[in-house]
C-alpha cells in the first residue's frame, strides 16, 4: 500500500503542508524563467523553485552544465546514476535543518515551460473501460473492443509539434467533418478533453533492439499529465482505416512538472485484472501502475475521478511493445497512457464517454455541457496520497479559444 | 509536357550522359562523408559531389555555415531564396567551360548519411488504386475506399527515429500477429515494400496556422524516393481503430538525395481524375503533380512501374490537410506520398497488391514470391525524363537480414 516511505520535513514550510503537491518526497523536474532571465531547470518544492542551473554554478550539484538548457532532455540523457544522484543530494539541501544557501525562486514569480524538447508523441488506448465506452459509440456494442485489444497495447503515433505546455490557450479546431450532404468544413462541435498520464522516455534504444517491460521501466525517467484534446466530430470522420490524425493534431497540453519514478515508487500498485495472459515479452515481474487520484475539473467544477490503476496496460509494457519490431526509441519520447476512466460516468476522462456522446448533457456551474464551449477552462490533476503528504503533478490546465474561421 | 528547360551541358562529363540521374539540370542536395572526415553537406552531378562545406570555405557560395552540419535542416531552415540562390550559383559553377575550381568528390569515394534529422514524419495513403486494392485485400471489395477518401487526404504520422537511408540493411521485424488459436509472437511472414514519394518540408508553420495549398507547396523544399517497408501480417492485427503502428516502426528508407521542386518544374502535371470536387482548403491554383517515372527493382529484376502523377492527392495537398486543424509543421518533417500504384498488376508499388495478398506469387530471377524473403533487396527509382536528359533520384536500396527471434 501507499505511503510507506520515510516522511521527511522541508526547509521551505509550504512543502510540508499535506495538501502540497510538492513536499520533499516528491522534487519534480521542470523548466522555468523569471523575468526576462533565459529558461532554465528547477525543481519544485513547496511553493517555490530550486533553480538547479544556479545550483550547479555554485557547485551545489553536478550536472554537466545539463541544467542551464531551456529542456531536461540533456539532463535525463545523463542516465538513472545522475538521476539518482542529483534527487539524493536536493533531498538533502532542502531538509528541515539544512543549512546550505539553496537559490529558491517563488513560484509565483516564475513563468513555466515545455519541460522536455518532446522527440516523438505516441498516444495509447490502455484503460478498457475508455476503450469500450468509446468502441460502443463509434462502432456499437458488438465491434465494441478491438479483438487484439486485450493482447497488445494499442497505440499510434500523435504529433509531437503540437505539445504544449499547461497555461497555453487551446483555439478550437477547423476541419472535415462529415454532413449531411457530404463533408463540411467547420470549426469543430464536439471538442473533448482526454485525462492521461504521460511517461517520459528516458533513455535510447536502438534499431532493431527490443526492450523487455524490465528493462523498458528503468527507461521511463517520470510522469506528468497529459491532456489529448480531441475532436470528436473531425476524428469520426477521418480516422478509418489509418487512425487519428488532425483531430488529434491541434494540441495536446502537458503539466510543467515531471514526477520522477522514485517519486512514485511508494505507490506501486496492480492495474486492471486481465481477460488473458499476455504473450511473455509484455509481462511484467512486478505490477508497473501506482495508486494514484486522476481527474479533471471543468470551470473549476470537478468532473470525473478516477484512479491510475484502472489501467490495463502500464507505461512499461507500453514501451516495450513500442520496441517489439526493433523501433528505436529516443531520451524525450513522450507516450500517452491513453484515457483513463473508471466504469461509472463519474469516473470518465472524457466528456464523449461521460455524456454517451453528447445525448446525456452534464451540468457546469448551472450550465449545461455536452462537448467543451469556447471559454471553458479544462483542468486536470493527480496526486499519489502518502501518509501526511502527497505526491501531486500540479496542474495542467487549458482554457479553449474560438476558432479562427 | 515535359523537358522544356533549356538544355545545359557540365564540365562534369557523365553528367552530360543522358542516362545519368544527376545532370546539370537536377543538382539534388545530400549529406556525404569521405574516409574519416566529418558528414557534410554536397550537390550531386554526374559522378561527382560538390563539396558545399568547401565551397563556402573556399568563399564560392554563402550559406552561412551551414554547410559543414550533418544535415540540410539549417540550410533549409533560410528559406526559398537561399535555395535559389545556392542553385543559380551551383549551375553557373558547374557549367562546360565555367573556369573557377570546384571542391569535387568521387561519389565512388563517398558515403551517404540521411540528408535531413528527420523531426516528425508523416505517410499518406494518395494512389486511388492503392487505396481500393489494400481496401479490397484487408476488408473486401464493398468497403474497400473509405467514404472520406475522395475528400481529404488520409493519413498517419509514422515514427521519425525508423527513417534510414538508402544502403541501410533491414532487420525483418518480429511482432503480434493473429494466429489459429489466438496471437503469436512471430517473425514477421509477409513483409512489403511501399513505393512512395517523400516531400521534405522546407519552412516551419506556426499552431494555429492554417496553410493554404499553393503556399504549401511553396513551404517543400524538395522530394526523395521513400520505401515505407510493411509487416502486412503485424499491420493487420494492430491496425485497427487506431492505424498502423509497429508494422510500419522498424524502418523507413529513403534516397540520399534531395531533388528540388526547381528541378522538377518542367515536368509539372496534372494528377488522377477527380471523382468530386475538392473542399476549397484542398483546391490548388495549378497541378501539383510531375509526370515522373516510378518503379521497383527485387534482386535486379524490374518490377512494378508507373508515374508519380497516377496520385490523387500531391505533397501541397497532403501539407495544407496537415495543418487544416492548426498543427504546426516544422523544418525537416518528411511527407511520405503513400503508396504509387497504377491499376494493373505490373504497375502496384507494393507487393501485397501485385501478388493479391500472396495468393498469385510472382516469379523473381526464376523464384516465386509472395512477400519479401530474407536476403532479398529492393531498390526503388525514380525519374522525370527530360529531352537528353533525365532527372533521378539515385538509388533508394535496402536489402533484408533474417529476424532476430
Amino acid at each position: 500500500m501507499a505511503g510507506t516511505e520515510q516522511q521527511t520535513r522541508s526547509r521551505v514550510e509550504a512543502a510540508n503542508s499535506a495538501d502540497s503537491d510538492f513536499p520533499i518526497q516528491n522534487l519534480p523536474f521542470g523548466v522555468f524563467s523569471v523575468a526576462d532571465g533565459a529558461p532554465r531547470c528547477g525543481v519544485a518544492i513547496g511553493d517555490m523553485i530550486v533553480d538547479l542551473a544556479e545550483c550547479e554554478a555554485q557547485g551545489l550539484l553536478e550536472a554537466q552544465g545539463t541544467f542551464s538548457a531551456p529542456h531536461l532532455n540533456d539532463f535525463i540523457a545523463l542516465g538513472r546514476p545522475a538521476w539518482d544522484r542529483t534527487r539524493a543530494r536536493l533531498t538533502e539541501l532542502l531538509a528541515e535543518g539544512a543549512s546550505e544557501d539553496v537559490p529558491l525562486v517563488p513560484m509565483a514569480d516564475a513563468t513555466m515551460h515545455l519541460p522536455i524538447r518532446v522527440t516523438e508523441y505516441t498516444d495509447f488506448y490502455a484503460s478498457k473501460n475508455h476503450a469500450f465506452n468509446v468502441g460502443v459509440l463509434f462502432r456499437g456494442p458488438e465491434n465494441a473492443l478491438p479483438p487484439q485489444w486485450t493482447h497488445m497495447p494499442i497505440g499510434y503515433n500523435g504529433r509531437a509539434s503540437s505539445v504544449v505546455v499547461s497555461g497555453t490557450d487551446i483555439r478550437r479546431p477547423m476541419g472535415q467533418v462529415k454532413g449531411e450532404n457530404g463533408p463540411e468544413w467547420t470549426a469543430c462541435r464536439r471538442l473533448d478533453l482526454e485525462l492521461e498520464l504521460g511517461a517520459v522516455v528516458g533513455a535510447d534504444s536502438q534499431m532493431g533492439q527490443r526492450v523487455s517491460v524490465d528493462e523498458a521501466e528503468k527507461m521511463i525517467f517520470g510522469y506528468l499529465l497529459l491532456n489529448d484534446w480531441s475532436a470528436r466530430d473531425i476524428q469520426a470522420w477521418e480516422y478509418q482505416p489509418l487512425g487519428p490524425f488532425q483531430s488529434k493534431a491541434f494540441a495536446t497540453t502537458i503539466s510543467p512538472w515531471i514526477v520522477t519514478q522514485a517519486a512514485l515508487e511508494p505507490f506501486r500498485s496492480e492495474g486492471a485484472p486481465r481477460d488473458n495472459e499476455l504473450l511473455p515479452y509484455l509481462r511484467e515481474e512486478r505490477p508497473g501502475f501506482y495508486d494514484m487520484t486522476m481527474g479533471w475539473t471543468m470551470n473549476g467544477q470537478r468532473m470525473g475521478q478516477t484512479n491510475y490503476n484502472v489501467m490495463y496496460y502500464s507505461s512499461a509494457q507500453q514501451l516495450a511493445h513500442h520496441t517489439e519490431s526493433g523501433c528505436p526509441m529516443r531520451v524525450g519520447d513522450l507516450l500517452g497512457s491513453g484515457t483513463i476512466s473508471g466504469p461509472e460516468p463519474g469516473q470518465t476522462g472524457a466528456l464523449l464517454e461521460m455524456t454517451q456522446s453528447g445525448k446525456s448533457p452534464v451540468e457546469v456551474n448551472g450550465q449545461q455541457r455536452q462537448f467543451i464551449e469556447d471559454g471553458d477552462e479544462v483542468a486536470l490533476y493527480g496526486f499519489a496520497q502518502g501518509d501526511g503528504y502527497r505526491i501531486g503533478f500540479g496542474p495542467c490546465v487549458g482554457k479553449i479559444l474560438p476558432a479562427q474561421e
